[in-house]
């Protein structure tokens, strides 16, 4: 049970009404399963406080929720998070990120969603800030090295960008996402489908500690809390949710990191996928987003700018090779330059019948490509420029 | 100039107008250069036979065309063509490839295209037979392995389904199709930017050999002729309106590829292309494609024919890995499964608990997961079945 103060002072009435939320909240983080359908429909008008105050009461029908609450201490867990230098940051607070709330509405039409009760945080910076400007990179475990160095170098363009990187803690994309933006001037955000002082898997514990240390760790569950399998599917809608669109950079046909781009798209967030060899198992979730579910297709930070910025900013503009001035010529001028022989002088009479164009014609394209330094006269003949033998 | 006959019969006189019309497509294939776009201009409205009798008036403001006249001489260039073992191919006859006639419109549009006046055939086969379904593959001549691996592959696998696969004659992915092709049980076609009697590049010459045996070169320019830079371009056309779609794999930004494929895209052909790793440059144009003009991203032959196909048919079932017996659970399922221990049992009442649902739901699920011989009783407790720890 919480114990909830009863001051008078109106301030302190704010106060305790606020502190009385928050315990609410970070009671049903560690009762509630993230994103449990039957909570979603069964409390779907009732605040955090009033379903914590309702499952105390052990009413009949309330069942499912009883076998967690001899357990539940918020007191304590918050004093355990701020112990692993964590805290609990909820809806109002000055740190929460108000584009999450985006889930519940997409959570009641899948019903698997719901805005979390609170986000455990570890880590100096501020949550909302650092998500202002935010991509989720997300992709394979057992990611090629094609995938591990496209992941990299994509996050670190991006954190010298100033944009954030969110993504989970798995190995493969997911680390090489975080390293990328560790080695930019960026920063990182990893989403855990723990609690934020439990290292999952364990070998990445010094890449969370870097990350705690530069960025953040975010969950949604309580600390100590162990990853199961459908808290990280409920872990990718945090991803997709709290950020201003998703890329996938190689994902297998059934893959998390397609979860999550599902996700990005219930919150009518951008999805962006990164091609790779088509010989590459890794690439076909990749493959499969831009062929039939519209996601865009990613090969450099410039997409992925356009795509997550206001319509019309950072318009990508693709490469297109350097125009030769040979492209600049017109059709009769390219008919002689293509008629103008390499090695031996050819009179203007023979080039005109090469390039099937009359004389005329072709006498004056032959002075205006000498202009041009396209082509020489020389012993009585026309023949190209060493200028333009060179040329690609 | 053209000897015509001019006997009395009836059926002699359709012959030889048929003669006059095939003599002058002959003659005109060497005189005008294949797309330009001053004929187009000014002979739109006439017959090639008309045009032809003009030219040979000399009269003013042909000069254009003059200069080639007088090496003009269409029964020879037959006789050339017959000893080189090929054909001339012109409209109304059994051989002639109706779509495309599409380059009517297509050409007007642009003043850079035209229907061929005739196709100058070497090989076999029935040029309309083969071209019935068919599919252009082009990319660069300085692919990459995996670019080449990927055109041989496909190719291959579209020659096993019975799609003759169109290319030119260069190094690379166009070299790579064509011996895909051959090795299948599949047949391949060359379009060159030069006669059907020259080897371009020279070092192909084994493979043009090949095709001409068991498929077949095309060309509209008349034996002997040399390649140039504006007959590349303009065989380009003939490639695109030939074929049902048009595959890119591997192309730079500025290249011939992308070239046939905005023919292909004017003559309402579907333009598909490959992606690739996105850390190569060759890959840039098939990207760009995807992205910015919409082709659709192929990865296999199944992609490729759909897209060709007639609409509805030979729709593409994307690879979804076989559903798990685990993604057929439902949420208090899974959650239950979830919270069982892979090695030391533990009773249902630890499992509610770590599952955080009520204890008859937990005791229901777990009967379930033992029938589905997903967990297993042992030792007064619940631990997963050897079967599921196996499982992926």
């Amino acid at each position: 049970m919480v114990a909830i103060g009863n001051a008078s002072s109106t301030a302190l009435d704010s106060a305790t009404a606020s502190d009385a939320d928050r315990m609410a909240r970070a009671a049903l983080s560690r009762v509630i399963e993230p994103g449990d359908p039957a909570t979603l429909k069964t409390f779907a008008d009732l605040t955090p406080l009033e379903i914590w105050e309702l499952l105390q009461t052990n009413a009949p029908g309330l069942e499912r929720w009883s076998t967690r609450l001899p357990h539940v201490n918020p007191e304590r867990d918050l004093e355990k998070a701020r112990k692993a230098g964590a805290r609990f940051v909820i809806p109002g607070d000055d740190e929460w990120p108000d584009q999450i709330d985006v889930l519940a509405e997409a959570g009641q039409q899948s019903r698997r969603g719901g805005v979390p009760y609170g986000l455990w945080v570890k880590g100096s910076p501020n949550l909302r800030q650092l998500l202002q400007s935010s991509v989720a990179m997300v992709g394979a475990r057992a990611c090629s090295s094609y995938g591990e160095h496209a992941a990299a170098e994509l996050a670190a363009a991006l954190g010298d960008h100033g944009t954030t990187i969110v993504s989970g803690g798995a190995y493969g994309i997911d680390a090489a996402a975080h390293r990328g933006a560790l080695a930019s001037t960026g920063t990182t955000i990893a989403v855990l489908a723990c609690g934020v002082d439990v290292s999952y898997p364990r070998s990445n514990s010094a890449l969370f500690d870097r990350i705690a240390g530069e960025g953040l760790l975010v969950s949604e569950l309580p600390p100590g809390c162990a990853p199961t399998k459908l808290r990280f599917l409920a872990r990718n809608r945090l991803i997709a949710a709290a950020t201003q669109g998703t890329v996938v950079i190689e994902a297998a046909i059934r893959s998390g990191a397609l979860n999550t781009a599902g996700w990005s798209e219930q919150c009518g967030r951008p999805v962006l996928a990164v091609p790779g060899p088509i010989t590459s198992r890794m690439s076909e979730g990749t493959h499969l987003l831009i062929r039939e579910r519209n996601a865009t297709l990613a090969t450099s930070v410039a997409d992925i700018l356009e795509a997550i910025s206001p319509l019309g900013e950072h318009l990508t503009s693709y490469p297109h090779s350097p125009a030769t001035p040979i492209d600049a010529l017109d059709h009769d001028l390219r008919r002689t330059l293509d008629a103008v022989p390499v090695l031996r002088p050819s009179p203007s009479t023979r080039i005109a019948t090469v390039a099937g164009l009359d004389h005329d014609t072709v006498q004056e394209c032959l002075e205006t490509l000498a202009q041009a330094d396209l082509v020489t006269y020389e012993d009585s003949g026309w023949l190209l420029s060493t200028t333009h033998r060179r040329a690609p």
